[in-house]
Order: structure tokens, then sequence, then C-alpha cells
């Protein structure tokens, strides 16, 4: 009877039973609870007949319950309900909580000790039998899934990132509420201000041949707020790009969007510390403070990318001033070129493999800009296998073995030529080598990357591009060599990276509006045209300015890196496929000729 | 000493201070804080030379503090610095809080009983001139104000009214997230699918020809959530509607979106009312539940409006069985016609008016629906003015004073004819009146109007109209009617009233894809034309939806009222005006040729 009331009032304190149908969730109930009336609701998920009675999984969003009607029990009236139940149809059952038999008892599942002996029964709604198995685990096409999401969203692992999302995302606000930041909503429909990608533009009806452009991100919008003293901000925003969706991008994604004013760079960055802290350990992840700091510089040096996964080695190697002598001509020559280096990579277990395995991976270097893969194979029998062993001299071959720490097994891969490059490459190989030899990355990787460069040459549009955005402030040492030598200024820029992923990024903003246009006059604007796209953040910059730098988090990423999962889509209730179709409403589709006749536009 | 140091800890305890480059906010420091060295950042807000010293009221976001600027202080280096500043320069001093003298105290002011004696400062960037001043209650043109939205932001009163926004939003999603919702975002780009307003449309590079739309609201993606099994919902949500923009309305706007399952009507009510009362009480506002319901049709009758102020009485009192026999024709006619009414409205003050004042009356009447107004002005002297008083009988008009409790000074109106059209005369009438004579309306307003017809009859489109909308659930025992007489048919709908205005909104759903059918036929849609635009939600109720219920929270409107402001402009950070343009970033604007090219577009 103690025991009873005791569990009776865990009900009341769990927040989901209060103003519900149901008294319990199906993922609460526990031996303590043994002899407490219930009343359950969810849909029924597996259902056995057996020994004459019916078994029945009920399932909701937290777990599930095995129900059990026995035609004996209760009148039977709800063993005749139970006989029309099929998968999928939601119901609401009453009844008692009862151990289960010894040899039933399921140690896997929290609730495994129990069932409930239900009295009352009642149908709440039909279901046609679904196109694919509400399982964790299945391999239905992810088009299907889309089609019906409504039906992927109750398979519990959709069920837990969808919640997991909700929980970080809110706790990531009440870090940020509880830091004295301020939220506010930036209009969706806004200027047209390209930010590097295309905009989503929105005709406008009541001024037919203007359009609305949905924003990039809040880029310029929190700027103004800082000129408008909000000195703390923060919006979780939908930005939008219109790209080619490749990869695992989505037209629409969602950031964590920051922005402080009357702060130092360390300011922002402490702050930031502070607040991603505060809310991973609200979903039990420890992000130990203050974060590591790796300059870009070093991260391309060391790790070939600016977005290193340091939870394994497997360094890029210098090897440039090895070969400056060397008899094989794609080094030295690369190690006697200004600004080219000749280095290495050492994928210990690999030298075991056949050797099809590895001239396979010209091909993924390939995708990394390499032009072929230079290697040797360390076997374990003391032997080399290498293409291009031949041209070292034991000197040579001597100091690369020391610099490289080559043991048997060890596969060493160079690149040679222009710095950036050959890191690029490298880093790509680092990645590929460590999930091909499935090396161990246990827990969370957290750092910062700081000082990127303001500019990189695009050499596709034969330009000076912004490596952030056009916003950024550069070092103060290096404003005197903007013009005479852009691609030396650095830029007081940190990049937020988790587990070898970009998860967040920012800078300190320009508060000067002279600045300001120099900036976008090396970027290739004109004057006119700055003025004409930028002139209401140049203008708000004369009035008073305060010093301000910010931050933007990608929600999607994170969540998707917390929750274990391969692509954002698994951590977003609707997403859209790559060709950005949402598969089950049909949208994009077509739209009535009145609709477009409003808004003064035909269809070429 | 010891209070220094309990001063220090306080500032150690206001976030706002940490990592900042201040160590105080303009707006905390007090006399305990005399003696404390201090930071403070802001903009210059007014500034005096008298004495021989500078006086400069330094502003943040929290309010002001005076800093005194010596000369003969720390080598007069500050002071120099001070000589330069102009308003609305953003600066830093650093510097000593003292007593200020007897004379000087500030009573109005929180700050008011110390000062800052500076001996650093800092200029942080420079201001022209503001085209407004930086002060509350100022007359500039509301133009000016958007144009320069970031000044007008800088305004206390703005300021104020952006932090409760945020505060008032972090109340309602902390108060959803501590009763097991889960938050869902849902997509911007999606189908269209008309709610009785104009979508903006979004058209689609990769499906040139094909568009999205943005939603007018994420009800039905909340429906398929339910059906989804998240069981219970919330998102803080842009809504866009491209409608006439007179009023009070903007093109996009926000709403606390929130949906349940596995619910009946009155756990929906109870779980609001818990989140709502909640929610107001961290901002400070008390709302007593269980609140008030009163029904739609008792709404009509007793105040003319579905969403009454109920802070004062003014109630619309029945005449028609007074009039039936009455020799004004205009009165009896309407008395002894089926569903046509004789009511009225008592303005006790409104007596007194002038004979040309009470005739401007009708024009406003005009407004609500009416051809003219019939009335009877009741003078101080005992004397009656009226232009209609002469038809009536003795017992009419004992009868007329009995019910509408008539005393020298009242203003009593009439309106004749149909019932919800005269109620909706009167009840614009009864608005209007409470105005006009400063009724006093003290505190805030809560209450629940429910119990909607389901259809109204738009007379426009000749065809039955949802009175919500076309998912929501009629009462089970009038279904039976709903081709016979749709308009007696009752919907499972409540209405969240705050201070005369419609808060928030909300019903039951229809979770039996059948009955969804024919509510969409009764509204004029043809099965294949339903099937297009709603198939997918009509399919996804074939696979076990259970029952559902929600609510949406106009969150702009609900902080204007907190804020105490006329318009939702006011509490927005970058509102459009009534043309839908920003006026700051003159958006919309033209977009290039090639930007039209890719979309497949070409403007008429």
């Amino acid at each position: 009877m103690a025991e009873t009331q005791a569990a009776a009032a865990s009900a009341a304190t769990n927040p989901a039973n209060i103003h519900s149908m149901h008294t319990r969730t199906a993922g609460e109930l526990r031996r303590e609870n043994i002899g407490e009336e219930v009343t359950l609701t969810g849909w029924v998920w597996r259902r056995r007949d057996h020994g004459g009675l019916i078994f029945c999984d009920l399932r909701d969003r937290t777990g599930m319950t095995q129900c059990t009607f026995d035609p004996e029990h209760a009148g039977g009236e709800a063993f005749h309900i139970a006989e029309t139940m099929r998968p999928e149809w939601p119901i609401l059952v009453h009844g008692t909580v009862i151990a289960r038999d010894e040899e039933t008892v399921n140690a896997k599942l929290p609730t495994g000790e129990i069932e409930v002996l239900v009295d009352r029964a009642e149908v709440l709604g039909r279901s046609k039998t679904p196109p694919f198995q509400i399982e964790d685990r299945i391999e239905t096409a992810e088009d299907t899934r889309l089609r019906y999401r409504y039906l992927d969203l109750r398979r519990p692992e959709m069920a837990h990132r969808i919640q997991l999302r909700s929980d970080f995302t809110f706790a990531i606000r009440s870090a940020l509420h509880n830091r004295a930041f301020t939220e506010v909503e930036t209009p969706a429909l806004f200027k047209s201000t390209p930010e590097g990608a295309r905009d989503f533009i929105v005709p406008s009806r009541l001024q037919p041949g203007s359009f609305y452009a949905l924003p990039q991100s809040p880029q310029l919008l929190k700027q103004l707020l800082m000129v408008g003293g909000v000195e703390r901000y923060y919006q979780v925003a939908k930005c939008f790009r219109d790209e080619d969706l490749r990869a695992d991008r989505q037209p629409e994604f969602t950031q964590v969007d920051i922005e402080m004013s009357f702060v130092t760079q360390d300011d922002v960055m402490g702050a930031l510390e502070d607040v991603l802290a505060d809310a991973f350990a609200q979903v039990g992840v420890e992000m130990p403070t203050p974060l590591r700091r790796i300059s870009y510089w070093d991260a391309m040096d060391t790790y070939g990318t600016d977005k290193p996964d340091t939870r394994y080695g497997m360094h890029l190697i210098d090897l440039t001033d090895v070969f400056k002598g060397s008899a094989f001509k794609v080094f030295s020559s690369a190690a006697n070129t200004e600004g080219h280096v000749v280095k290495a990579l050492n994928a210990k277990g690999a030298g075991t493999w056949p050797r099809a395995q590895i001239d396979k991976l010209a091909k993924v270097a390939e995708t990394f800009g390499a032009k072929g893969l230079a290697w040797i194979a360390f076997r374990e029998d003391g032997s080399m296998n290498s293409p291009i062993v031949k041209f070292f001299s034991d000197e040579e071959m001597a100091e690369l073995r020391r610099r490289c720490d080559v043991e048997p097994g060890d596969l060493v891969m160079f690149a040679a030529g222009p710095r950036l490059a050959s890191d690029e490459i490298l880093g790509g190989m680092r990645c590929h080598m460590a999930d091909a030899l499935d090396v161990p990355r246990e827990g969370h990787d957290f750092l910062w990357v700081v000082d990127f460069p303001l500019f990189h040459w695009d050499e596709e549009r034969k330009a000076y591009a912004a490596e952030h955005q056009p916003f950024t402030q550069p070092v103060e040492a290096d404003i005197e060599r903007l013009e005479s030598d852009p691609l030396s200024v650095g830029s007081r820029t940190y990049d937020f990276v988790m587990d070898g992923f970009e998860a967040g990024g920012g800078g300190m903003r320009i508060h000067d509006p002279e600045l300001q246009l120099r900036i976008l006059e090396m970027l290739g604007f004109t004057e006119e045209r700055a003025k004409e796209q930028f002139g209401f953040l140049m203008e708000a910059l004369t009035f008073g300015a305060p010093p301000m730098g910010g931050f933007a988090l990608g929600l999607d990423r994170v969540c998707m890196l917390l929750a274990g999962c391969d692509s954002i889509r698994d951590v977003m209730a609707f997403p859209k496929t790559s060709s950005g179709s949402d598969l089950m409403s049909a949208a994009p589709s077509e739209v009535s000729m009145a609709q477009l006749k409003e808004v003064g536009l035909r269809i070429e």
C-alpha cells in the first residue's frame, strides 16, 4: 500500500501525465508500480496471441509496456476489443500493473519486469497497414521514409532524435537567457544581400516587380541590433540558401545566432565557451573549458583541414627539407619551389593492405584535388612495396622513417606541391584512412580554430573573396597591407570545431564605415554598388557603432553529432530531398495563373 | 571596505558584467556601491559643462549613470577626452562611484544618488547627429523611426519592449518545456495550402515553374506531428500572410504554436491555462485560473463581439419583446421578424454630450455596419433629447428605463435588425464609447470564448466558410446536421481573449479522414481538389491518427498588450509599413535579370 502511494505520487510529478487521457507513460512503469491502476495511451506495436491470451505492446513516445488481455478478466470485454486491434491503431487501456512471470521478464527493456492486465480498452482510431515497419534500423529507402514522414517519426530512434534536438535547443536558449542575452526576432522577408550563396526571392504583390529575399543569415540585422544598443542578442534563426543540394545540405537550416557589443574577442569566446559548455552539459555532454585554440595555419599544417578531428593523431609530417636534393624530381622540384611543400601521412595498419586496395587510394586522393598518389607500404615482414621508393637515397629513407615513426604495417602517403593544396589532399586522406581503418574516436572533440586569413583568392572569379564574410574585422596591425598584400591580412575570427565538423563560426565585426567600404572594394564592389547593397549598414555605422562580435552555431549539425547520425536530415522533422522536394506534400508545386498575375510574373 | 566587497560580489552575480568591457551596467549602481571602482560602457546621452566640470549621462540598455569629468582629477586626461565627446558616441569610462551632493540627488532616477568620478575614458566610436532625439515620448514620424530603426531601438522605451518580448517568449517556452512539450521546427518552404489569406510564394530554381509557399501557420504540419507520435508539440513559429496591410497587420508575424494528442478538450484547455498562467507570472502578470468560459453566443449577446473586454460592463440589453407592439415601425418590424432583435447599449456619461457630438456617432456606427443610429440622451435636468422617443409609449419607455437602468446623463443607443449584425454594431459602439468616455480598464482581462459555430455564411463568396479553419472537429451530436443545417453545427473551439483582443485560438482537430473530406466538401471543395490540396493530410489520417487538439497564441499581440502599446509594430524589432516595405534596407527591391532567369520567370 505504501509502495502504491509512493508510485502514485511520482505519477503526479511527471508533467507528461497531467492534462492527458493517460495517467502514466508507456516508458515509465517499473517493479515499484506493481499494484497501481493505470491508464495508458499509444499505438498498438506488436501483438501476439498466446495460450488463449492476447499480448499487445503499447508504444508511446517514451517507450513501451506489454498489455495483457485475458478473456476471463473483467468480463472479457477488453479481450474482445483487443481481438479487433491491428498494428498502429491508437488505443487507450486501463488496468493494473502486475509482475511478469519469472520466465517472461525482459531484462533488456526498462519496463521488462512488469505488464498491465487490462480491464478496459478503447479504440481511438484505425490504421491501414503502414508501408514500412515502425522499428529502428529499418532498410527502407529514405524516399519512402520521407514520403510517410509522419510514420517514420513514430520509430523510437527518430522520436529520440527529435526530442534530443528539442532538449538541446532549449538548453542553449536557457544558457543564453541566463547570461543576459536578449532574444530578438529578425524578419524573414528582407532585402536581397547575397552572401556567397543564391537568395530565395519572394515576389511582392503590393509592389509588383519587387522582391524580398529570405535571409541567408541575420548577419546584417544583428549588427544593426548592436548599433541599436541591444548589447547581447540571440536568436534560433531559420536561414535559407538556394544552393545545389549535393552533400548534406538543406535549402533551409537553423543556426543559433549570437552577437555581443562592448566586447573584446576574448570576451566573446569566453562567453561562448560558458554558453556551449552549459548547453552541452544539460544534454549530458561534458565540454571542458577553456577550449584549446589552434590557429588556422597550424590546423592546416598539422591536420590538412581547418576543421580537424583531434580525437586521433595521424598528423601531417613536413618532409620538404628532406627532399631538397632528391633524385625523385616530383619531390625535389616541390621542395625547391617557394610556397610548395613535400608532406607525408602515416596510416598505421594500411601497410598490410593488398596492392589493389592501396592502388584505389589514388582515386580517393583525386577527390581532394590530387593528380595521383605516391605511397610506401611497409610490410609486416620488413619489406617495402612502393612505386617510388627506388628513387630515394638511404639518407632520405632513414629521415623519412624517423620523422614518420615508421613501423611494419604502416602506409605512408605523400603530397608534393603548393602548401594549401598539399595539406588539403593529405587532410582528406587522413579522414578517409581514419574511417577505412576504423580508428577509434571516443566521446566528442571540441576546439577553436582561430586567426583565419581575411581573404582567399577565388580562382574561378579571379578575385579576392572573404574567407568568412565581408563584415569581419581585420587584424589591426595588418590593415596597412589591405591593398598591397591582401592575402597576408589576418582576421579576428574563430570557428568552433566539433568532431571534425565546422559546427559554428564567428568573428569580430567592422564598426568603422570607411574600413567597411575599403573591404567591400577589395572584394570587387564599386563604391556605387557597395552603397546600393550595403548602404544601410554603412550609414548605421556612422551613428556610433560600438565594438562588436558574434557567432553562429549550426544547430542541425550539432544535433546530428549529438545524436550520432550521419545526416542532418535525421534531426529535422520534415527535410527536403536533394532536388529540394518535400515528398510528403509534393512541394514545390504549380500555382494558379491568378496567383502569378497578382505578383506580376509570368513563367518563361 | 566590507560594503565594497559585498558590492563587488554582487557585480559578479550580474551575468551581464561577465565577459564584457564593463564591470557594471549603467542601471545598477546605488548608494551601496559608493567607493567601488567601476568600468562602464555605453553611449553619451546628455552632456553638460558646469562649473568647470563636464557631466555626461552614460546610457546603456539597463539605464544611465552620471559621469563626472574633473580637469583636476587623475591628471585631467579623461577631462580632455570628454571635451571631444558628442551625443551618441559609444564610450568606456573607468572611475570611482561617489555620492552626489545633497542638492544634485535625483530621486526619480534609480542611480540618482551616485555619480562616477572618471579617471580614464576611451572613445570607442563616433556618431553623426541623429535625425531624432534618443528619448521616450518623441513626436517623430513613424516612417523616420523605421528608416533609422537602429537609433529608435536605443530609446529606453523601445529597449524595454524588446526585452519584455524576449522575457515573455522565454517564459512561455520554459512553461511548455517543463510540461513535457517537445519543440519541433517545421519548414518555412512548404506547399501552398491557402487558409483564407493569400500565400507568399517562393519560386524554385531546381524545379523552374514550381513554387513553395511560406506557411500561413504550421497547422497541417503540427497535425502530421501528432500522427507522428510527438504527443506534445510547440514552436514559436513565423507565419506569413500576404494581405492588404490595413489596420495593425504585418506580412510576417509570430505565433506560439501548440498541439497535443491523446487529449480531451478539457485537457488541452487545462494545459494551456497552466502554461499561460506560468508564463505571465514570469513577467509579473497574474492570470487567475481556471479562466472564465463564455460561449460564443453569450459573448455576442452580451458584448456584441467574440472578443469582449470584460473589465467594464456596458452590456448589450435585449428589448425585442418590449417593442413587439411599438408605434416605431423600425423597432416593431425587427421585433416581429424571426432572427431579428432590438437591442440597446447605455453609455453612462455621454447623455450630457452636445447634440453635434452625439450626431457624429452615427458615422461611427456605420463603420460597424449600421445604416444609422437611434439614440436617447437623458439630460442631467431630467429632460430627454432624441429623434425617436416621440414614437414610444409610456409603457415602452418605462420598461426601457428599467432594463437599461437609466439615470440622468445616460446615452442609450439602439440597434434593430438581424441578431448578429445588431450585436456587432452595438459591440463596436461599446468599445468606441469606452474609449471616448475613458472608462477605466485596470490590469489585464483574460477569458475563454468557447463553442463557436463550425461555419458561417460568406456573403461575398456565396458559400459556407470555416469559422476557425477547415480542420476543426464539429460537436459530435451536430455531425448529423452537417449537410442539412450547417449553420447550426457547433465546433470544439476556444479563443483566448485578453483585454478585448483575440490573443489566441484553438480547437480539437478532425482525426477521421472521411469526416475531413465531408467538411472540405461543405466548404466548396470538389473531392478532386480536396485531395490535390489536402490529400497528404487525409492520407496521414488513415494511418492511426490519435485524438488531438491545439492552440496558437499571437505573440506579437500579447507582447503589445503586456507592454501597453497600441501597435504590434512597437514590439517588433524591424516591422514593415502598410505597403510591406522595410524602410531601412529598402526591401522589397528589384532583382537582377539573371536571378529571374534562374527561376524561369519574367516580369509582366
